[in-house]
């Protein structure tokens, strides 16, 4: 079973607005709302392309409830650890222009205990694969706590990142803008290298509409989509994620794992919310994306399975 | 007692960011909460002048929780008539520019009887005087039916006011944009005598920093503050309807009317929030603002009460 984890949930709330314009009044025409948070949107795809997945998550307040009522019916498995505060909500702003506009609430403190009862709620399920992504709330102590044995995906930025690697993860997933703040190193190549260097396994990084590039015990490579799509990139990510969580718990090599991420990525760009994912590019993708080994790639050591 | 009736109730959110930048992710700072929609604004600035008040207002769902807690909280007296669907959120995004954006969900529609519950708790109140604000929801009667007899006021746009002119309110109250939108009518004279002519007693339209003009059946004036305030504008004109109200339940000379309604006004200009007043600007701000009888009032009747 794949586990995700989301301490810092959040109902995601889609506006729709003719136009947004600094300063105006706005009648939203439509309002969407759904479960969210970066490990719920993993785990909404991974139970789109029907793996064994379970979310742990954290829920508080009447917002809190609607993420849950969200996840029982889309029928998504989760694990529940009540909070005392309301779970943070996100709201997205499209525009008939095509801009996405993001207003992100700041995640609710945990109090008291409510980080141990995540962390033990989280090591009960004996993950196959664990994949720990999302910000941390106020209170939550690290990801480092909860990863260590497992094959486990790290997708977090800046701090928690950082931190993270004690817990030795099997993959971090950090965008080019993300892995430069915490390296300082404008060169993906070598700030993977850093990153690797402070324990983890492997380094995706997100470069875009340029694909993915991998930096692997078993080599590098780029891996880039057949062609650019417009759509909503805000969970592009989590479906790289949730890629390369199902080509970790199937032990796949990886190029044929970056295939799969690219084409998911894509199909969740196409997709009309986060989480989302159009399973018809998905599947016609995969075998159109260009997978290359990087010329730099030095072996660190025998497999090439991650 | 003054009532004042709330159809479409909202929970009132405030978002304070940076600045707001189309087409970017925004860390939101500061979230803040309140019960609102028009009537309930309304209700707020009475009680904040320890007037006589009581709120009618529908409430849905988990927001409509929201609300009622918080009316709770602050002491408003209220009736609630509860809907099936979840009430609406409005949500105003401050920037540290200065910039209001108001992102407003439409309002839940009223099912079955809902309105006719609505329009039964408004009639047994027996108010001395009635305030009708805002705007109806899908499903909603109209104004007229909750109208008659009542000293009362009303404050909607649209055709909402055009036809709740048959319940013929003592006094309406649109601002230059409303009236012009309703009238077809550059002059805000000629305009409100329209309105008159429709069913209206008295029209008072708020002209922004400009102050108030009203056309009343004893005469017609201008109204003006002492200084241009800035601030949040929002729930200036339900301080106006306060003042109104006030100003109706205690039968005071228009002029004197007038002066607490401009007062009230920059009061809640100064507030930080829809609903709150800067008491000492209102009771400072009254001896300040300049009425004058306008030269073309055409006195319809005699009395010099409204």
């Amino acid at each position: 079973m794949i586990v995700t984890v989301t301490p810092n949930t959040a109902l995601d709330v889609t506006y729709t607005v003719d136009g947004l314009r600094c300063g105006d009044v706005h009648r939203v025409s439509d309002v969407r709302s759904r479960a969210g948070g970066k490990g719920v949107n993993v785990a909404r795809v991974l139970h789109a392309l029907g793996a064994d997945v379970r979310a742990i998550l954290t829920a508080g307040g009447a917002t809190g409830t609607a993420v849950v009522d969200d996840l029982t019916a889309v029928g998504v498995a989760a694990d529940v650890v009540p909070i005392a505060r309301e779970t943070r909500r996100t709201t997205t702003v499209l525009a008939d222009d095509g801009s996405v506009t993001l207003l992100n609430e700041p995640g609710p403190r945990l109090d008291g205990d409510e980080w141990q009862a995540f962390a033990a709620a989280v090591r009960s399920r004996n993950a196959d694969v664990l994949v720990c992504s999302g910000s941390l709330p106020p209170g939550a102590g690290g990801y480092a706590e909860l990863l260590g044995g497992t094959p486990s995906i790290l997708d977090t930025s800046g701090d928690a990142l950082l931190a993270g690697l004690a817990g030795r993860p099997s993959v971090v997933k950090p965008n080019a803008d993300e892995l430069r703040e915490v390296t300082g190193l404008r060169d993906p190549v070598a700030a993977a290298a850093e990153l690797r260097k402070a324990g983890a396994g492997a380094v995706v990084v997100s470069l875009g509409a340029e694909g993915l590039l991998a930096v692997t015990p078993s080599g590098s490579w780029h891996a880039a989509p057949s062609t650019v799509l417009r759509g909503n990139t805000t969970g592009a990510g989590d479906a790289v994620v949730a890629a390369l969580a199902l080509g970790l718990s199937r032990a796949e090599a990886w190029p044929d794992i970056l295939r799969r991420a690219v084409a998911l990525s894509g199909a969740a760009v196409l997709g009309p919310l986060a989480g989302d994912v159009d399973l018809a590019h998905y599947h016609r993708e995969q075998g159109l994306v260009a997978v290359r080994a990087r010329p730099e790639a030095h072996r660190t050591d025998s497999p090439d399975t991650p």
